[in-house]
């Protein structure tokens, strides 16, 4: 990955013609010094549709069981004659094929263009086709045949053709996006076919756009026809269609397609006004935000959690999340206000505080502010088990920190205090809040804190989501394997759709004074960090192929001041947690008016913690999917205590 | 297999308690004097209950934390203490569990005293344990605690309790199989987890009670309480529980559990009353049919269809259908049929007749034999490819048949005879018709056959319904790979339910006028032996969790004269072919008043021909389950031309 290029979030600006030029490169010529980057062109000439018929006439009969047998073009069909220029040509294949017709003729040779357009596409290296606008009715045949022919294509993708808005005759809005959902589903996925988008007029209701964010969009086409002349006569896009635009170039990046206007259809405008307004939009993305500039380069991408109890962190990693600007901030807050509360002013006690799990000593550079501010004495122990991090906290105490601060090298759940704290800081949470056993650290260090004392965190609380989202399906379907379908991942969401915002699922609080601290160093059992919610989702306004669910996590440090990173609470520019991804190991289909109910379960052994999920799809009151419980006994995935 | 032995259809009987024996060995005692093979009884003793609550009883504390720890048994609590016997006990598991209670100090409990009791049920060596009736609402948890504690069992399996009617509030008939069928979904459909199914006095539709036919029922529990007296006081059961439990020995040959009566149900009863009558059903069961003896050992168990254009049949395969004793006996009358219709009486014509695919020479007796009883002269051709079986049509020309046959050693689609024939016969059909590739066949010889000429068979037609079958699944699931999901096997079916009755896909007709007879030996394509299908079937009466499509044929040989393994119409006794099972990759759910959609395709190359398949599960208009196309290309079955 190289984050500086994507940082540009530029889309490449094509156009498209539905006319058939004799000499296809006059056109690709004056597409090209008007400034476009490719162009789309019928690859054959209508005259070609003939071969939909003619088997029927008898006098015609030898030569089109001659063509059924060994499909061959004549050259005078095609548009697309030669691969010059086929790195700049999207080529569409024929708008005549009926690959769902009920005459049996006409779906056999259509099949057979399909595969000897595409082979031609093949042989010429382009790089994209587009398949006709899908039937509206039964489209199986179309599916099947699609995905075979797509099969023996080696890098050209295909790219499916679909009107945004084309209300049926019932008036169902998302009409379009689930004949597309029952291809690729049919197609089981299949990373080769795609989506050619094209904009209306009149564009669909805000859900319904946002159900596309999670497909594989690969091109938008943006007709002539949907552009408005501005006051000087030059076409510009309506205010929704521009933010549409524009939130499509942000998430998915996608080639772009203007189309060749009718004579006059905007009073000012040139061969090159569309694909500038494109670019000028293109060029004007509102910025990204620390989050996403941090981001840049990672959306999307799976990683593995991390596992800080039984892997130590490298140094790069605890340079990468010491820089954010908001988690350091929030803390500083939370232990100021907490010191405010604890002491009086003037006082001459000193308050203790203990950080577990200092790393590098961020945490412990924020007591020492809010001691500051707050106008308290403080005395604070630094506890750290990584042998590599407790260096760098030497450093530190040698060249700033000296006698204010304690340095204590052991596992915060082993080690034995002197002397009880007053306030007990610790940053032990992951994107689900307490995947990193922060609850399980906390069991063994409450035991430093005095009865009243303070834990800062004082809760975090887990958050869960049905998620659409075809490239992360796919990311993970590719390891071909249960194991994978079973981890969760840690992953900047993109090309997502969310069915509802997510709802919490359970929540841990520091100190717990409802299990009692044992004086063991090995708790008798950690059952009382098992945890089980059941959450349910109305499917409103949308239909969706749900893919996963979306995991985040809030935590309150202390009192009113929090962090989040869920969504509708995100703390801003607060970048140290990416969102947590739970796979499910078949896509479920989640109709407009169903309900998907979400069964998560935090367990526990004595050598590990893991999660099981699994998720229910009804509809009046009835089962319509029902996925197997993931993660059965932890078998795929855990975090070793 | 040993088919002798199932054959009996013996099913064992034991005898069920739900009291608590202190000395639970005189209970085993008794119960076996009266004839009983096995016994069911509790484990544990009700004051195992205690466990449940008593961790919040503060003066138990430690106790409890100790029992949390490592959970053992006190002495007292238990009622099997010893495993003597444990050859004949099947373990009840305690009532109280309640794994899906609000309380979470219950449902932690509840998980550690059921992994409690199963352990102890594996150290004892049970083969069985029962659970007790699910929950009526959420069992997600319970589904996850026992999914997760059979994983540990090596050879103990769970038969969940289920009441086979139990109306919800709603009345709602399939509640039981709706709360079961979640279970084993939300459980991966693990094998070790079964059915005691519980008759109940009144039995709900047929429909319902169709539905666990395909489940895997181990047990089924008779209470004493729906037993009536008959005339003379003994206990015998109502004509439909009659029938049902016929049924389910027959399908399913469960162990049968009776209750121990109340004192004085049934005046005559003694304690071995039940068991009997039980065993006098058992005995009375209807005798198998032709096909089920034939089938006896081979139900639900996976065929790979047969290969004969690829492979040679060997001579005990010949030697088993030519006993079938009805399919020649169709082809007689089918071929006297025509030959009446074709010639004059007393004309002194000779009819030519044609056997392609002679095998052994069966259908060349029936012709022989239609020919004497219409007293018409023939002469004919036998064609056959297998150079094995040509000897033995060898012999019996040189001892039977003498100059009234004429052997030609040839493939069919090669010959090129001197003289056309008036009547074409072959036997090239597969259990889904066309699968062995009789249409390829037929078009290469029908050059052989007069422009006027018979075909026989005139047509046969493919048949397909959507079925549910445990036991299928698991067999295919077993392979754990994508191919062996996207093979159509032959199989008996035993422990399946339908949706509906099979609709018809396609047909294929012979001779086929309408393409052209090439001379060519190889035909120029093979396009007009494509077919496509697509079916809908209606759930009215029941919800199914659907496994696969069945799959079956019927053939007309000759104007009426027809055989068929289609169920409506299935040509009795005939046992040639047994159905075809085509698997789908992932379970769907149908639920009752949803329509299920079946896309059938039979696809060809030059080298092979293939089926490809896909389902879609809609309500209301809308898609609630769509699985991806089938065996895309014939990437995993295939039959070789």
């Amino acid at each position: 990955m190289d984050p500086t290029v994507d940082q540009f979030r530029a889309c490449p600006v094509g156009i498209l013609t539905t006319d058939y030029y004799d000499n296809v490169g006059t056109f690709i010529d004056e597409a090209s010094e008007a400034g476009h980057d490719f162009v789309a062109t019928p690859m054959a000439h209508p005259t070609f549709r003939r071969v939909l018929h003619e088997d029927k006439k008898e006098k015609n009969k030898a030569a089109v069981d001659l063509w059924r047998d060994g499909p061959v073009f004549d050259r005078q069909d095609l548009i697309l004659q030669s691969a010059a220029c086929s790195d700049i040509v999207v080529g569409m294949l024929a708008e005549w094929l009926q690959l769902d017709s009920q005459d049996e003729d006409i779906r056999v040779n259509s099949e057979l263009a399909l595969k000897q357009e595409l082979a031609w596409a093949s042989h010429l290296g382009l790089l994209s086709v587009i398949f006709p606008k899908l039937p509206k009715g039964n489209l199986s045949n179309t599916a099947r045949a699609i995905n075979h022919a797509v099969g023996s294509l080696s890098f050209t993708q295909l790219w499916t053709h679909v009107l945004i808005n084309e209300p049926d005759d019932e008036g169902v809005e998302n009409g379009p996006w689930k004949q597309w959902n029952k291809l690729r589903v049919l197609c089981e996925q299949n990373t080769k076919i795609h989506v050619a988008l094209e904009l209306t007029q009149d564009l669909p209701s805000d859900d319904i756009l946002d159900v596309w964010m999670a497909e594989p969009v690969k091109a938008l086409i943006v007709p002539a026809e949907v552009f408005i002349p501005n006051t000087k006569g030059f076409p510009v896009l309506p205010k929704r269609h521009q933010e549409f635009v524009k939130k499509v170039m942000d998430k998915l990046r996608p080639n772009i397609l203007v189309t060749v206007p009718p004579t006059q259809l905007h009073a000012s405008a040139t061969p090159s006004s569309y694909q500038e307004y494109i670019r000028h939009l293109n060029r004007n993305l509102p910025e990204l935000d620390a989050v996403n500039q941090f981001a840049t380069g990672y959306q999307d991408y799976l990683q593995a959690p991390l596992q800080p109890l039984m892997d130590n962190l490298d140094n790069s990693t605890y340079e990468t999340f010491e820089k954010d600007p908001i988690k350091y901030q929030q803390y500083e807050e939370a232990v100021y206000r907490a010191l405010l509360d604890r002491t009086e002013p003037d006082s001459n006690v000193t308050t203790v505080i203990m950080v577990v799990g200092a790393g590098r000593g961020p945490l412990v550079d924020c007591c020492l502010r809010a001691s500051t501010k707050a106008e308290r004495k403080v005395h604070i122990y630094a506890v750290e088990k990584n042998p590599n991090a407790y260096v760098t906290l030497q450093n530190k105490k040698e060249n700033e920190w000296l006698d204010k601060v304690e340095l204590v090298f052991a596992d915060m759940r082993r080690w034995k205090p002197s002397k009880k704290c007053d306030i007990l800081v610790s940053e032990l949470l992951g994107s689900f809040g307490d995947n990193e056993l922060s609850p399980e650290c906390l069991d063994g260090a409450q035991k430093f804190l005095k009865d009243d004392g303070i834990s800062i965190p004082a809760n975090y609380t887990s958050f869960a989501a049905p998620l659409a989202s075809t490239k992360l399906y796919n990311e993970v379907a590719a390891y071909k394997d249960l194991e994978h379908f079973e981890t969760p991942y840690v992953v900047m969401f993109q090309q997502i759709c969310e069915l509802n915002p997510s709802q919490p699922l359970w929540t841990f609080a520091h100190p717990n004074h409802t299990h009692p601290t044992t004086d063991d160093h090995d708790p008798i059992n950690n059952l009382h960090n098992i945890r089980y919610s059941q959450v349910k989702f109305a499917a409103v306004e949308k239909s969706m192929t749900m893919h996963g669910i979306a995991g985040y996590f809030e935590s309150v440090l202390y009192k009113d001041v929090t962090i989040s990173i869920h969504p509708e609470t995100h703390s801003p520019g607060m970048f140290s947690w990416f969102p947590i991804f739970f796979p499910i190991r078949n896509p479920v289909q989640v109709p407009q008016g169903a309900h998907v109910t979400l069964d998560f379960w935090r367990q526990t052994d004595k050598k590990k913690i893991w999660y099981e999920w699994a998720a229910t799809v009804t509809k009046d009151g009835q089962d319509i999917a029902i996925t197997p419980i993931h993660n059965v006994g932890g078998r795929s995935y855990w975090v070793g205590l």
